[in-house]
């Protein structure tokens, strides 16, 4: 198969995640006879610093004529304490979700093995996770209008959904939970606020069309409680974008390592695949950070192209890399550890 | 002293955790020579179900006219799944923190030693835990302009902050810092929302006034998992009205079981004393729901009252009961329990 990806590095350690799941998807491409032809674009401070803005037109070129699009991270410090600046990189990756259509983010929960200690969470509660959250991507308060009045005084922000933003996500959910255990729950803060209540009614009115599905409606802060307490008790999650911003970081502490969790941004057209941590400047251009997420994201990206088999295989050779311990430093709990460039040859000469 | 205290039970279980703590303090004022004068009022589903609206004048009056309100808890299920019910018992309960002007809900989030291993958290990553959440109350999109568009199809919530609102609950953060470690967290989503750019501004701004006092700036996501990475890196927090919620609510795993946290909600006029559970109705009058939160809430009360000894005692008694085992079912660990009404009874003896 001829595969075009979009490769967006982005800022911080995305270049270097971004390497390593690059080796490994050309091991796969060599090992199952496909051919990838990789489309580097700019994103974020790094297209700021080169063409002024985060989300050039050109880049989008290349994203929207792309199969799949592999994104490493974007943000820099430098931005994030000073309330006046007017581009922003995070501007690029809201632009990026809005005009590729992203409208839903998923994140899968799960536990590994081999690293289920490292949680801060007890053994007994998380074991045997496996959840998904499906993230609203391009409405709420992330899109809706915003500003100052009474001299910079007072400032605003609009939270605000339409019925059929909240029906194709809806829809997503209840596919996904007919995949799986059938239990969808719906996130909200119906008690407040009235967006919400237009969630509530718009996915009630979805039940009767998938009558195996048991729907829940629950309250973001209860669930940001009960994810904690119980994560279990949860299997696919769908919530507004703001609500999910929260959730999805604060389930990452459940597998115990932020380095590992991967995520899939979908719509109508294109795909986006990436890994959940951020750009971590601390540590950018240090050869440390952990690849794995970028390296997860990468198998999702050929999970959604019926790629099983090739998905499958990097799975192996990510948890064999974790059972061997050839991992990066935060993950070695101070035994010995490896490079990110390093981690990356080993699991590309592995396939 | 004389105390004048509105008492609002509420919905649920509340009533039954509010007798407890009556009893309390009722044994307090007597070992102590004080007169609490109790002044009930109706709120919530009750206060629907009698009069027709959740916070009446009258209960305002009395509140507003007491040295305090001992608060149980309101919200009923039959109004949660019914998006179209005009009046709702939430609406009472922001009715009355807007009336009173309760501007800050301190939240405080601690271990209890003889509860530490019920934390779905590991015990070295919780012990010594000793933060504060304050959370805005009177703002943000809990009091924005809201409605609907469109036929209904579109609903939209305004979250709005005035700096003044911003400056009187952040000058409470610096001063609960200036007592304790002198670490002060601004938990925001800045790299997004103009409400949370003048939050950081204003408190930005205040940072002169406090030279002692290290601020730092965090992102509500990246503290929803931080909170449980490492709860112990955090002192006090200011945050906005929604992301406190979810804070809040977030921070009682640590604890263990939301039944033991207690806070309080102030403002410029009156102090509001609640625990931060809910009504919990599947529990409502089978005298087995935990009462300790109410109790520690009163502690708080006398507490602010600069009543210290009084505080003490009843933090003291509460202790004790959970050493001795005599708790509640949620507590008991399958072991011998007691009803709401014999813990309350074995506290206000044991003063
Ligand atoms: C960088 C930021 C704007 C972004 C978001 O809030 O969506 C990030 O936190 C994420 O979750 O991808
Ligand atoms: C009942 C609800 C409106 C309320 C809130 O969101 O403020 C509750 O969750 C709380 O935290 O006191």
């Amino acid at each position: 198969m001829k595969l075009n990806i979009a490769l967006l590095a982005g800022d911080g350690i995305g270049p270097e995640v971004i390497d390593q799941a690059v080796k490994v998807c050309d091991a796969i491409a060599k090992k199952y006879e496909h051919h990838i032809t990789w489309k580097p674009a700019l994103t974020g401070a790094a297209a700021i610093d080169a063409v002024g803005e985060p989300y050039p037109d050109e880049t989008h070129e290349i994203c929207a004529n792309a199969d799949a699009v592999l994104f490493g991270a974007i943000g820099h410090p430098r931005f994030d304490n000073d309330p006046s600046a007017k581009v922003r990189p995070e501007q690029g990756l809201l632009k990026m979700r809005q005009k590729l259509g992203l409208f839903a983010n998923v994140r899968p929960t799960f536990t590994f093995p081999s690293l289920i200690d490292k949680s801060p969470l007890k053994r007994d509660r998380i074991e045997g996770t496996d959840l998904i959250i499906l993230r609203e991507l391009t409405g709420g308060i992330y899109f809706g209008e915003r500003g100052r009045k009474d001299d910079g005084n007072t400032a605003f922000d609009t939270m605000t959904y339409q019925r059929f933003e909240i029906e194709r996500l809806a829809k997503k959910g209840f596919e996904f939970a007919m995949k799986r255990s059938k239990k969808l729950c719906c996130v909200d803060k119906a008690n407040v606020l009235e967006s919400s209540r237009l969630w509530r009614e718009t996915v009630q009115a979805m039940e009767k069309d998938y009558p195996e599905v048991e729907v829940s409606y629950e309250f973001i802060d209860a669930v940001a409680m009960r994810l904690i307490q119980w994560p279990k008790g949860y299997d696919v999650i769908i919530t507004a974008n703001l609500f999910g911003d929260i959730l999805t970081d604060e389930a990452s502490v459940i597998a115990g390592s932020m380095g590992l969790m991967p995520s899939s941004s979908v719509g109508s057209k294109v795909s986006l695949y990436e890994p959940i941590h951020g750009s971590y400047p601390q540590a950018a251009g240090k050869d440390i950070a952990n690849p794995l997420a970028t390296v997860l994201s990468a198998a999702m990206l050929f999970e959604d192209m019926n790629m099983t088999q090739e998905a499958g295989e990097i799975r192996r050779v990510v948890n064999k890399s974790l059972a061997e311990g050839y991992v990066t430093e935060d993950l070695a709990d101070g035994g010995k550890s490896y490079k990110t460039s390093e981690v990356g040859d080993w699991l590309a000469s592995n396939i």
